[in-house]
């Protein structure tokens, strides 16, 4: 086992892998910047390193000063939490070669996952359901008819250069075809230059549902069931849960056994998540691979009493893992209490942090590196806490995060806390029934 | 269900059940002293009605203020707590005369189970273990000789008018009897003018186990497992876990039927708890039953993920309860957290709280009612918290205890927690092999 694992990153997630090597014994180096050097895990780490200023390049991004740390402090593992360096090839291979385990993906499967055409046809060839659609760009509309033909309507033709929803048309039949051809096309043009499109089936009312796996160096891949993570601002993950109230036990056993099979296909060692969209029929499309830990690690935590970042540490020390495939044991949801100010558009709202008592009592775990007093800089993500709560029953998680919320005092800043209150109220929200789509249709106002 | 329970507590229980109630969608009130007048247990209730200043017997112990309190709030029961008036026959028959449910035991359960001499009788004719010694008094040290041939050396002579240890003697073998008759006759005669002497068996190197039960009214009676809470000084538990080192499963099976054989034999109804002597023998005997729920009911419900309180308020509104029996699926440790100066015999502590941060993550419950500036009063006992961890090994637990404790920040009063870390230090108490002598054998500067 590990003598000593250098942390490369701030906030909870460091805070987190911090508390699970005091628990197993491993000394622990706190990396920070001058911003976050009053931050709980730069207190709770055996051994502190400052690596630069405040802007992320000079300091949480900079693998020389990370390496260096590393080395001064003879650590001989570095976990990357998630975000920064977490899925860096480059950094996974300095670590490499300065004989410093990364607990997280080798460059290889970084760049294979990383790169989502090959992500895909990789998962496709393990019998990963993927989303069907036109190999490659299309000639012309007559192909795209046929291929539409195949995969079925609603489609989506999407500019292979496009980003920001531009240059994308959802065809609903093949009536509509010739028209959101052209016009795609114009406007994929005319914004990157590049008028190449493809053709997807296009998933209606989809629901976010990952499947967290666990590989080993010893050949397993174990799942441990689904997170739905629908309730999304922008992209932007705000409430995860399990068990996802749209899956059957069948799509749960399926989508395990595809999560899996993906794993397995890469020989991936270590935590990671398997991502895929849920349509309303119950057929599901892989989207991506995240080969790192996830902000919304503890949901399965809780729901199978498995120590997801010991797991971790103990696969990419070469231990063989033994935990199974895992069912949820309990109804668990995580809100995640960012410094936001929901009322003004959440924008953020970093600050001091003038008093604070966390919730408390049965069921509530809280996840969090900030303390009365402390100053969230402006410099990070808005996340301050994780608030995760867990009963027999969804209906009884949604009525015990209320009651958590309403303990959670936090004064000095404006955070998310009234929004997740509104949504725990929600009739839609409450009933389960909601696609990722649900808080592009239901502002902060009209929860 | 209840529309509205008042809570005729203080402190951390007050707060338990205010949150089992917000949960529920149960109104509650809280009743406060004077003393207590900026406690969390005031602020998170619904309701607040000051009965009375700050000691006990003018407010918290005040019945007829108690049930003015509850019939101005409207309010449909009463949860007792522990102590105060949890056990008080008379409070509960006064409830039951006023059509306030009392979510505990009748006046007629109290008063049998709180006499020593009827419970041990129940429970002895319900076929529960119990100490094996004389019916009563003993004429001679003839009779007493040959009681002590039939329940095995070594036996204890007992004055019946005893307390605080006098008029006790062990005997180990029939030469000693006559010796310790007379010593043992001469003291409590001087002591209490009774000399009157009784003889139980002596539990050699007993360990404190208790068995969680609940019971309906529809003649349903579990046992939710056990809680070892041979951690003791002075008599009072300090810290309780489960399971138990010492049982097997034979024995947990066995004690746990013993414990259903007794609450159904009183047709017991709501929570409560059946105390064992266990000795090294791994056989045990009934010591009493607690007819109310406990501090140390926690470690259960992380254990089984069984709320015991909202168990306990169904079993009182006349739901019928569907637990079933549960065995512990995680290991579960409580360290009691008090406002007390082990260094300084465990002297009370109170005072104000200048900065409180609280442990988190994952396996790590926090059951309090205090906060950053409130003020102890020296009124009540000293605890302030219940420090709760489980994982999926007694050693793992313990190690999460350690890193939870030295997170825990409380500054301003000193408390338990340095002795908590010795503890978990102590190779005796991480060998699980210890009786509830171990805190008599140990002080502080010598564990």
């Amino acid at each position: 086992m590990f003598k000593k694992i250098l942390v490369a990153n701030r906030g909870e997630i460091a805070l987190r892998v911090i508390r699970a090597c005091s628990e197993m014994g491993i000394k622990s180096v706190a990396v920070y910047s001058t911003a976050d050097k009053n931050s709980l895990h730069v207190k709770f780490a055996d051994e502190a390193v400052c690596i630069g200023p405040a802007p992320s390049p000079q300091s949480y991004l900079d693998i020389q000063r990370i390496i260096a740390a590393a080395e001064i402090t003879n650590s001989d593992a570095i976990h990357p939490g998630y975000g920064f360096l977490a899925e860096n090839d480059k950094f996974s291979k300095i670590c490499e070669e300065n004989n410093i385990k990364f607990i997280g993906a080798d460059a290889e499967m970084i760049l294979g996952m990383g790169d989502k055409a090959t992500a895909k046809a990789t998962m496709k060839a393990a019998g990963v359901p993927t989303i069907p659609g036109s190999d490659g760009l299309l000639d012309s509309v007559q192909q795209g008819l046929e291929v539409a033909e195949v995969v079925g309507y609603p489609v989506i033709l999407k500019a292979t250069a496009g980003g920001g929803g531009r240059g994308m048309r959802i065809v609903n039949e093949p009536s509509e075809f010739q028209k959101a051809w052209d016009s795609a096309r114009q406007e994929a043009g005319a914004a990157f230059g590049n008028d190449g499109m493809y053709l997807e089936k296009f998933v209606v009312e989809p629901r976010h549902v990952e499947i967290q796996v666990l590989g080993d160096a010893h050949g397993n891949a174990f799942h441990l069931s689904e997170r739905d993570c629908s309730i999304q601002r922008r992209h932007q993950k705000l409430v995860e849960e399990t068990p996802s109230p749209a899956l059957t036990p069948e799509i749960r056993e399926k989508m395990g056994a595809a999560a899996i099979a993906g794993a397995k296909a890469i020989n991936y060692e270590g935590a990671g998540t398997v991502e895929f969209l849920l349509d309303k029929y119950g057929d599901f499309y892989f989207m991506e691979m995240n080969t790192r830990i996830q902000v919304e690690h503890p949901v399965t935590e809780e729901a199978t009493d498995v120590d997801l970042i010991k797991e971790q540490i103990k696969a990419a020390a070469g231990v063989e893992l033994t935990v199974g495939n895992q069912e949820p044991q309990m109804c668990v949801m995580e809100c995640r209490i960012n410094a936001e100010d929901p009322a003004n558009d959440f924008r953020p709202s970093p600050g001091k942090i003038e008093s604070l008592h966390f919730p408390g009592g049965l069921g509530v775990r809280v996840d969090s590196h900030v303390y009365a007093g402390y100053v969230i800089p402006p410099n990070y993500d808005s996340m301050i806490a994780k608030l995760i709560v867990k009963a027999p029953t969804r209906e009884e998680v949604v009525t015990r995060m209320k009651r958590a919320l309403k303990e959670f005092v936090i004064e000095g800043i404006k955070t998310t806390i009234p929004f997740h209150l509104k949504l725990m109220d929600n009739e839609q929200f409450k009933s389960g029934d909601f696609t990722t789509k649900f808080l592009d249709e239901n502002s902060y106002e009209t929860l």
